[in-house]
């Protein structure tokens, strides 16, 4: 997600469209990247990490999170 | 994120990038996007659904989840 201090323009003009569409209430909207990895073997967690930081985020602009979900294997 | 029948051509990218700088076992990678909306009245789940559906999502080539958080306030 982009850094709180980063402008997000496309996510303000989801809140005026949102409320020109009649949904009152939201005060804030910012949009930002999702990837799910499908992972086979080990990755710890310092591993996904330094995937996050080195290859998907830009870390200059944006603040990233890790969720592990339990796999169908 | 993009439906399972959709091609990713960039999450593919993320899968070659990963495996060439030694990161084994990542078989799949998909790139969507992820929105959070700041929302400060009551919104239903079938009003987040609705905003999903007409607004954020294509629902042509993406799926969509909605998960809610809990608020500072």
């Amino acid at each position: 997600m982009p850094k709180a201090e980063i402008l997000d323009p496309q996510g303000q003009a989801i809140v005026g469209a949102l409320t020109r569409l009649g949904f009152d209430g939201i005060s804030d909207v910012r949009q930002g990247k999702r990837f799910e990895l499908e992972v086979d073997g080990d990755l710890s967690d310092d591993q996904l990490a330094e995937i996050a930081e080195s290859l998907l985020a830009n870390t200059v602009i944006e603040d990233w999170t890790i969720t592990r979900e339990g796999g169908d294997a």
